[in-house]
C-alpha cells in the first residue's frame, strides 16, 4: 500500500479521529493559526484550524444546518444576521436559504486567510461570500462585539476551540455584550463544544457566561462525525422565545436538508442523562 | 514524548478512531476473530474484535443503556430473554436492572474465547454472568435460532459487523427465525450499524431483511463515540408493540442510567434526513 500521511485530530491528547490524507493541498501558518487542507477519499477536502477539524465536506451539513436552522426557523425577524466566526462560508450558505427576508449579513472573522483558503478549495460554501448582502469583518469578535452600535435580530457563534483567538468568545463579557447587540425577539446561538469530551468547557461556559446573562437558554445536540466523535452541543439564548418549542416560521425554506427537519429539532432538546448533569445547577461534569 | 502503539478502527480504510495505546493486554486469534484488549488514558480498557472497536469502559454505558432500554421497558412480559452476541456482558448487566422479572437469559455467543477475556478484563461487565439466570451457550447464533424450541418475550442481537462469524446474522431467514422464536407481544432488537458509515450495509439489512419480516419496525438512533464516529442505528420489531410509542411500564428500574430517560427514548426515533431516506421504501443511499 507504500507510505502515506495520517492527519489526525487527538481531542484529549489520548484519543481521536484520524484520515488517510491522499494530498496535502495547503499548509500555512497565518497570523492566528495553522491553517491546513487536505484530500481524503471519504470525506472529501478537509479544513483542519489549529490541530482541530474544522470542515469535511462530506459531514459540514450536519454541523451547519443544525447550528442556523433551528434559530432562523423560530426567530421573529430575520433582517439583520451576525455571525462570528464562520470564515468557511458554511453558515452564511444555509443563511442564503432565507435571503428574501435577510437584509444584512455581517461575518466577524479574525483571520481572513481562512477567508480566503475557504474561497479557494472549498467554494461551494464559500461563494456564499460573494452575496450582495454579505459583509466581512476581519477584526476580533470580542472587540467587534464590545463597540459595535448594530443591532441584529439573530446572532450566530461560529467560533472554533476555547483556545488561541477564541478563548475570550467564552466568557461572560463576551455574552453580555452579544445580548446588548440583540433586537427585541432576538435569538443568539453559540457551538458549545463535545459535552462527552469537553464536559468542563461546555460547563463553564453555561454555567458562568449563558446561564447567568441571558433568562431563557436552552442546550441541544446534533451528530457531526467528524467534530470529536460525533455528539456535539450548541447553546440558544435569548429573552423571548423558547427555540425549543416555538413554531417553525419558514418551513417552506428547508427544501435542501440533509439533516434538520421539524421532528429532529424538537428531539435535540432532548438530553441524555450525562449531559443533563452538566447543565444542572450543580455541575457535576461527567 | 517517546514511541507509543495507536490503535485505529478505519471505518472505510480512510478514516476512523485512533487510540493512544499506554499498555497492550491482550492480543490473541480465536478460532473466530483477532481480540486485543489495551489500556488508554482517557476511555480505559478497550476491547477490539476483528479490528473493530467493541467497547470502551468509558462510553460502553451509551450503547449498553440505549440497546437494552428501549425495549425492556416497553415489552409486555420479560420472562425470557435471548441474547444473540453480547459476549462482553454488558447487554446483561442492564438486563440485570429488571432481575425481578427475568427467569432466564440465554447468551448465545459463537466465541467462548470473548467471554473469558471479558471476565478476565471487564469484570464490572462480565461478572453479570455469574448471576444465576444466565446460561452462556456456546453455539452460532443462526444456528440456534433456527433450531430451538425455546420462545422468548425479547430477544436481543449485540452482534460484531456483518464480516465472519457475524455475517449471516444480517440476513432474512435469521429474522424470520428471530420471529418464529418471539412469544405474543414479544420484541427483538438488533443494533444496525453506522447510518453515516454503513449506509448500505443498514439498507440492506432494512429492507431485505428485516422490513419484509415484522410488521411492525421502526429504526432509532444513539451516539456511541468510538462506534464510527459516533452515532449508531438500532432496529426494533415486533408484531404488536411500537416501541416510539408505547408507555414505559417499568420506570422505577432506571436508577443508574447515564444516558438513558424517556425523553431521550422518544427523541431517539426521530430521524435526520439522511437517515430517513435510508429507510424509505426505495434507498437513496448517502
Amino acid at each position: 500500500m507504500g507510505a502515506f500521511f495520517l492527519a489526525a485530530e487527538f481531542h484529549t491528547n489520548y484519543s481521536g479521529t484520524a484520515f488517510k490524507v491522499e494530498r496535502v493541498l495547503y499548509q500555512e501558518k497565518s497570523d492566528y493559526q495553522d491553517i491546513l487542507v487536505f484530500e481524503t477519499k471519504d470525506h472529501g477536502k478537509v479544513l483542519m484550524l489549529g490541530g482541530a477539524v474544522m470542515l469535511t465536506e462530506r459531514d459540514e451539513f450536519c454541523y451547519h444546518e443544525m447550528l442556523v436552522h433551528p434559530v432562523a426557523q423560530v426567530v421573529e425577524n430575520l433582517k439583520k444576521v451576525l455571525v462570528i466566526g464562520g470564515g468557511d462560508g458554511g453558515t452564511v450558505k444555509r443563511l442564503l436559504a432565507y435571503s428574501d427576508e435577510i437584509e444584512k449579513i455581517d461575518v466577524v472573522e479574525i483571520d481572513d486567510k481562512v477567508v480566503e483558503v475557504c474561497k479557494r478549495f472549498f467554494p461551494e460554501l464559500a461563494s456564499s461570500f460573494n452575496d450582495r448582502r454579505v459583509n466581512i469583518v476581519a477584526q476580533d469578535g470580542m472587540n467587534y462585539i464590545a463597540t459595535t452600535s448594530e443591532k441584529y435580530d439573530l446572532i450566530i457563534c461560529d467560533t472554533t476551540d476555547p483556545v488561541g483567538p477564541a478563548e475570550v468568545l467564552y466568557s461572560r463579557t463576551f455574552y453580555e455584550a452579544i445580548k446588548k447587540a440583540l433586537n427585541e425577539g432576538g435569538i443568539a446561538v453559540s457551538q458549545s463544544e463535545s459535552p462527552f469530551y469537553h464536559a468542563e468547557t461546555l460547563g463553564d461556559l453555561w454555567h458562568n457566561a449563558i446561564k447567568p446573562v441571558f433568562s431563557n437558554a436552552k442546550l441541544y445536540l446534533a451528530f457531526v462525525p467528524t467534530y470529536c466523535n460525533g455528539l456535539w452541543s450548541f447553546a440558544v439564548m435569548s429573552e423571548s422565545i423558547d427555540v425549543e418549542a416555538a413554531p417553525l416560521k419558514r418551513r417552506e425554506k428547508l427544501t435542501d436538508c440533509r439533516y434538520y427537519n421539524e421532528e429532529v429539532h424538537r428531539a435535540a432538546f432532548k438530553l441524555p442523562e450525562f449531559v443533563k448533569k452538566i447543565v444542572k445547577d450543580m455541575p457535576v461534569y461527567y
